[in-house]
């Protein structure tokens, strides 16, 4: 098969809209609806750095897909369109190609989105490289972002942290507790919490996904907004197999909070607006901390001493 | 330097939008004007695979912008914005980065446009991977595409063909005639044909840009119109440069009409439009064939005989 083939029999059954033009064309066509603001995201994934590669090809699609969902959750939007950039090893077999997609088809449907367009192109080393391009949609104005946390904000975060960073020492066979394929299953196949995003619109002050670790994404929105935050290791929420996993591997909590991956969204709330938060929520959220005067990001431990981090989180090169 | 370090000093300066949050967020906002349509692109490139890759950084990242660019000329856009995934060996110097940034500034500037946001990681493996996602606007309902071509049409192309494959070959160390240079730039850096592109809009039926090779996307687009078409070796535009290599070179028609890497327009027009195509063009086109009815698409030399290529164009896998 020859990239068309694979175009035309795998990804143009992927593309739902007039504007993709089947996917036969230079480029994707498509208009905004009125009152709306496009929110556009660009995450790459190589084999061998953001997962390992022995992976099934869908849960490699499904992975890819979800990352740049989570972006657009983040800033609140409701995902529509993406587009895909496959780099293949040239050995790729076509049972590979036929399940990466089969896995973009499951959250297709999942999502409520469709491929537009793309670029599928071969590679003469060993390494799979994956780029997508996600669109979502958000009424003008609405958008969340980094930069509006305000000191005497509440800190939240959504669901469970450090999760997927312990699954990824399972999936490298370092870890094996009760609850280990829960852990797996997090690392392989985030949740990007795009129903909240939504709803945070109007009552959060800033917003992001945790992707690289709790502790340098806490950075990321304090310094974009100016200020500090001050975090309570002993509110941080935990899965339960994330509780049997931390006896069983040395310095957890560095693990957890730097480990990255997680998807979860990390926001700031007004004091004002926490009331409102209880009634919007379908995923548990959690308060783990409040934003501060000054530009100190501190974790703190049971006894309110500041736990010193090798590391805050996940940084290429 | 880490990819957050990367990003605020050479990537951030190349975001002028507001939308693009200075590459802060997880995600960039924008508008499109009404009126308009969004025309989208996304193409990807291998070092191996897309360029040998002892190029010049700046020639790297003017090449992926431009092949980009080139899509959304075939599609009559003005481009817009822009998203870059650098997927980069771990070993890559902060020259080069740099370098490989001042080429974008040079193109932002070039095209009057900006980048809008992306992704920086690093690979595993020694091979740079490149995608990039382009925007562009059309008026509603005005874009070309591929589909329109009718039997009749006249079929031209812009500039010259088959100097970018040559220039292949003189990259390679494999072809030295007067005109060398010329043939490596053509190779090295494409221009898409924008302008062009633009002032087609209601005179073309259809319209591509010329990436795999003369014959395949004249096969493509008479596919996707649902007719064949003839075209003339005789009348296929060469440079001075390209006629020097053919005298040196085996079998050059088959590097001319399928090498590839042309990035000039291929379109057809009504008979009734052909006056108007000469005041609107600020790049030579030619005339090379005609669309007919019927599914063949042939090339014929100056006997009139069909020439038979062994292959039509460049394919992955």
């Amino acid at each position: 098969m020859n990239e068309f083939d694979i175009i035309k029999i795998f990804f143009a059954p992927l593309a739902h809209h007039p504007g993709a033009l089947n996917l036969k064309d230079d480029a994707a066509i498509f208009t905004i609806p009125a009152g709306n603001e496009l929110v556009v995201t660009k995450d790459a994934m190589v084999s061998g750095v953001h997962f390992i590669g022995n992976e099934s090809p869908e849960s490699i699609a499904r992975k890819l897909l979800r990352v740049n969902l989570s972006d657009l959750a983040a800033m609140g939007a409701t995902p529509c369109y993406y587009f895909l950039a496959l780099m293949l090893p040239a050995t790729t077999p076509e049972h590979w190609i036929r399940s990466f997609a089969s896995g973009l088809a499951a959250d297709q449907k999942e999502y409520g989105i469709t491929l537009m367009g793309g670029d599928t192109t071969h590679t003469t080393t060993g390494a799979l490289a994956l780029s997508l391009t996600a669109f979502g949609l958000v009424p003008e104005g609405q958008s969340l972002k980094r930069s509006g946390a305000k000191a005497g904000d509440a800190v939240y975060v959504s669901g469970t942290i450090g999760d997927a960073a312990l699954g990824l020492q399972v999936a490298g066979g370092k870890l094996q507790v009760k609850g280990s394929g829960t852990l797996l299953q997090r690392y392989q196949l985030p949740q990007p919490r795009i129903a909240l995003g939504q709803k945070l619109r109007g009552i959060a002050n800033a917003c992001m996904d945790i992707s690289d670790g709790l502790m340098q994404d806490m950075e990321h929105i304090a310094t974009s907004s100016g200020v500090g935050a001050t975090l309570h290791q002993a509110l941080i929420p935990l899965s339960m197999a994330a509780r049997y996993a931390m006896e069983t591997i040395e310095n957890p909590w560095q693990t957890i909070v730097a480990g990255g991956d997680d998807y979860e969204l990390l926001f700031t709330v007004p004091l004002h607006h926490i009331s409102r938060l209880e009634s919007i929520t379908d995923v548990t959220v959690t308060r783990i901390g409040t934003m501060t005067e000054g530009k100190t990001i501190q974790l703190l431990d049971k006894h309110g001493e500041e736990m010193i981090l090798a590391r805050k989180g996940y940084r290429h090169f």
